[in-house]
């Protein structure tokens, strides 16, 4: 329910909060809801710029804000501030799946509207959203004579950061675009070229800010390009994947920005949950979300990455009926939701990369993959068949099927696709994160939804929120998943404590875990990867990723042969993919992270800790169940002598009372991971 | 005195060590003294390719080596191996000032040339030593017909590394080249764009491995660059900073290149001390090093970074004779052996940096200084005048004084001079790393070397272990040092702990430590610094650093009115600058080192041990120490409140009796250190 909403209009004069920074003239402030963070905007010599602190302390320097546009003036200087609006918000509101249940949306608004002083005199909007946990804007381009149809050329916006910060980051600036698919990077942000977001930086003795954007609809996604000018310039301004012409935006009034995200914690324990993101997205466009199934999954995909099977159809197909059925049986038999099945349509056959998937069929599958009765066979056993479209980023090809593609799926009771864009650019050349794909990806989003059909991405545009407005938009990948374990070099230990705290602040991830073969060492005969390689993890890690990266889709990944007569697969079994809430427990960016959330609807609490190479023993007090109770915790810890490269499976499965007053001691081997189930006694 | 060495000439089938890589054909094996680093060699299907491996595990994937050329075929495909040479060394040799007095070279040699099988028969050697702690390799290139004059193109050297490694790196792809002066950053290899050496690698389960280069003379200096083509793909080439018409190197056979190094060692705490490339560059030229002074010294320098003077002549103007005279008794009075004095000479005036120091004159000084008198004054009391040379990348203006200016200091008694090259590049567009820079370094240590003067060099070329052949190169910067905590930014406290596990791999550094005023607060009245910023260590880690960061030069970088009635000023007095011995203690990059040196020709040890923003506790054992006597330990440690943001200036300074046998608990604060001097009781 929307909370009272407080409008006040008013001229730049008479604001109901005083303009504080002295010899600025016509600053105008704006606090956050518990006074810590200001926002300050205002016109100086004709240039907007806005600046962010936090408990008096700067954390964005004044930083201009506009554009420049192809075939008219730049709109970033020449100003005057026009009149400005205030708002205050505090509302709750319920998501049907996530990481929490009820997310509270309390902030302060200012809106400045500017107009050029001469000239065309073209007008412009900034709204600033001030929340305990961070600080929003974006850009509001009024429908006007002078201001109509558009064409971005740069997006002006800059983040003068006040400090050094050590940033973690994944680079943009490659000359193959990489899909996100990297290993993280630290150093301090002088040292950038140019990066993805969400951007995690780590001002000196605190806080972290972290910079990213929501609600990107119909615009390109924000890298970030280093542009100071010396030592101790650190601005950072947005990089925008272009058309072919160069031009980066192409729009017409009345038109809105993204929002650009400033998220803002003390520690990094704070940083989770991060709904800023989703505060900023417009809320849900699906009335009834009711059909929407969070699930666990297992699917016909790990054994092409280890070489087992293939994509393409031949002796060693992966997407046979039989296979299919199998592991339906296998998901149906271990309360799995749903049975993924990757390769079983007519197109993989050839260089499906090189022609952008020119072949691909959405509809037909090969011979010897009866869709139509795997896809029965599943509903009879309550499991979701997940359809795979790999693109290969010939979007036409896919666009030209997509309706006929859906209104079949649904015809079979099928609810889910997984979706893949294995490819560097489109044909035309257009790439991951330019408004071309940010566009394809919205009309996926929204006809899935008219035919019933969630949405899991991989090789994805960047999450910002979205499935606030469309949470049929399930899960994503858009990060270095499970599967370069599997001959892509591998992930080192600390990988997944990374993603935490960055890749996972934009929202869920679809890591595939639960790989319990982790040496990868197939029966004799059988084709080996394609390069040595093992999974960097223990077991008792693989179990602890269900906790820590959470997805309301989660992969029982291997295949299915490898969790037989496994004790610990009952984690799998048990860990539930939705939550009513989340805290985190303990954590460092690239060392360690330690995370509690509550199951849903149930009375259960779970428990993942993850560490990098190094061995930790993590103190954590359990005063997050609820008091005065006994619980049982069914923990899966690393084993004494186990070790991510010499010993990846020696777990120790245990029983054991436990009340909200104990603390627990989490041993933690290198590369390892602890998970427990906390059910009442 | 050098040891016998055993060279034998060999056809290839005839190996005195089998080829033992199965299937390769003429594969050549060296192992290195020890038995656990082996170099495979071979050509196959006419290319040659080298491999390297430690106790059985791959490092270095089989990897090519050749060039290609300017108006020439590639010179690296289409050979044939035509001879192989053997050599075992094993000799040591007494340095004249160092980290260690006296070095071992233990290495065993494998030289084979190669030719094409066709075409210009061209012939090139490639010599690899093995020694225990690394492998070095260069390219020979004889006098022949089809190869005299020659312009490279690339060097197509390949590191294909077999693990996607921790890399600790600088960038070197920046549109503004940097001299070194950057901050560090960690990633995968993987990752890597283009980056400087010593690159540092941390191979996941150990060891680490660095590359770099030995005895750069007359080539550019090597920056790598990372070519993978995919994800498996982990290979670094050279890349070469290049001539106006993009030739990278040029030459005349008969040639030889650098050294390229492969140093490895199981743990980071064995890196140091470095002695591979050392032992890569010739014996000294200098017959008689006696007049070689290692020595600390004071200057008119950080007054200028603060803002309290200025080099330029004006009311501020630093070098005056007055405040020269003033800081020389203060190194007369405290045993500093010099002196330097910034801002002496003409030119300073207007934009020295923008007209590429056309004014500077290295013999003429502004009028109110007299170098005569200063010089005379000095020399009286002890100490050496340091004599500043700014060049701002004018090459030409500074070779043209050259021998007029030194022919001046010498006549005046002074022996050392500091150099600089502030500016990106030189009016013709050479960077710092280029083949023309290169010639110019070498060219100003010959020249300083016939007058009797000692050089370091600030903005330099990479040591790259020149002071063995010159041992009047005493020292250079190459890093991001102190001044850029005077308004630069400020270095993060982790700077050190990586710089020591990096760039002090490839020889000393004038980091300029013993800032005392550490929040950079000066008197009313006085000029601030152009930016916020203060020194993010504690006192007791810029002590610390007199040992760690090791120098045969040690600047008390301060302004000399901050070391008055400071008690822990007594330990830079005391601390030596030449070392017999040097070891590590513990270390691990980016968070902390310990190391312990002994004083040459005392019978004192000094500890020094840093840590990065987070306070941690060292147990270290004392058995460095002679045994069965018993020694004074005098420490400066930070107080138990200390901090480096919130009171760094809080130091205890003790002393207590110990023995060898001990084990002293180092409580290092946040962005603390220790600094001990050990004395027989």
């Amino acid at each position: 329910m929307r909370a009272l909403a407080l409008l006040c209009c008013l001229a730049a004069p008479a604001l109901a909060q005083p303009a504080t920074d002295p010899g600025a003239g016509g600053t105008l402030s704006l606090l956050s809801p518990d006074g810590r963070t200001t926002v300050r905007v205002g016109v100086d010599r004709g240039v907007l710029r806005y600046a962010v602190s936090r408990d008096g302390r700067a954390l964005v320097l004044p930083s201009r804000l506009g554009f420049a546009f192809r075939g008219a003036a730049p709109l970033d200087s020449g100003l005057r501030l026009v009149d400005t609006t205030r708002a205050a918000v505090d509302t709750t509101w319920t998501q049907p799946w996530g990481e929490v249940a009820r997310v509270r949306d309390h902030h302060r608004a200012l809106r400045v509207r500017v107009a050029e002083s001469a000239g065309a005199r073209r007008t412009f909007a900034v709204e600033f959203r001030a929340f305990d946990d961070g600080v929003g804007f974006r850009y509001e381009l009024p429908a006007q004579p002078n201001l109509r149809d558009f064409a971005i050329q740069d997006e002006r916006t800059e983040f003068a950061l006040a400090d050094d910060a050590r940033a973690w980051w994944i680079p943009a600036n490659r000359p193959v675009p990489d899909r996100y698919e990297m290993l993280y990077a630290s150093s301090p942000v002088s040292m950038l070229d140019t990066v993805r977001t969400p951007l995690a930086l780590e001002f000196q003795g605190g806080p972290i800010v972290v910079l990213h954007e929501a609600d990107l609809s119909d615009y390109a996604a924000m890298d970030l390009a280093y542009v100071g000018r010396n030592v101790t310039d650190r601005t950072l301004r947005p990089a925008l994947a272009p058309w072919a012409d160069g031009v980066k935006v192409r729009g017409r009034t009345p038109f809105a920005t993204p929002w650009r995200t400033i998220q803002i914690a003390d520690r990094a324990e704070q940083l989770a949950p991060s709904v800023l993101g989703l505060n900023l997205n417009p809320p849900s466009r699906i009335a009834d979300a009711g059909w929407i199934r969070p699930m666990k999954y297992d699917g016909i995909w790990w054994g092409m990455h280890v070489g087992l099977h293939t994509w393409p159809q031949g002796p060693r197909h992966g997407a046979t009926t039989e296979r299919a059925k199998q592991y339906v049986d296998f998901a149906a038999a271990n309360g799995l939701g749903g049975t993924l099945v990757e390769g079983w349509n007519v197109g993989w056959d050839g260089d499906w990369i090189g022609t952008y998937g020119r072949d691909f069929s959405f509809t037909r599958a090969y011979p010897d993959y009866d869709l139509r009765a795997v896809a029965a066979y599943a509903r009879e056993r309550g499991v979701s068949l997940i359809v795979h479209n790999e693109t290969a980023m010939g979007i036409a090809n896919y666009e030209r099927q997509l309706e006929e593609a859906f209104r079949l799926y649904r015809s079979l009771g099928v609810t889910a696709i997984k979706s893949g864009y294995v490819n560097d650019r489109t044909r035309e050349g257009h790439a991951h994160t330019g408004q071309y794909m940010v566009r394809h990806f919205r009309r996926v989003i929204e006809t899935a939804a008219r035919y019933g059909i969630t949405v899991n991405a991989h090789e994805p545009v960047m999450d910002t929120g979205e499935r606030r407005t469309w949470p049929n938009m399930l899960s994503r990948e858009g990060a270095r998943g499970q599967e370069y374990n599997a001959g892509g070099g591998g992930n080192p230990p600390e990988h997944e404590t990374i993603l935490f705290f960055t890749r996972l602040l934009a929202g869920p991830l679809d890591y595939t875990p639960g790989i319990f073969d982790l040496a990868i060492r197939r029966p004799t005969g059988t084709p080996r990867a394609p390069h040595e390689s093992r999974v960097r993890t223990t077991l008792a890690k693989q179990l602890a990723l269900y906790v820590v990266l959470w997805s309301p889709v989660q992969m029982a990944a291997d295949v299915i042969e490898s969790y037989e007569g496994e004790p610990a697969f009952r984690f799998v079994r048990d860990v539930a993919v939705d939550w009513d809430t989340t805290r985190v427990l303990s954590g460092r960016i690239g060392d360690h992270v330690a995370v509690a959330r509550r199951a849903k609807g149930r009375d259960e609490w779970f428990l993942g800790a993850i560490t990098d190479e190094e061995g930790r023993t993590l103190e954590v007090p359990l005063d997050f169940l609820p008091a005065g109770r006994r619980w049982v915790a069914e923990t899966y810890a690393d084993a004494p002598d186990a070790h991510f490269l010499t010993n990846p499976r020696a777990i120790a499965i245990a029983s054991r009372a436990v009340a909200s007053t104990d603390r627990l001691r989490l041993v933690l081997a290198p590369g390892g991971g602890q998970a427990i189930r906390f059910r009442p006694e």
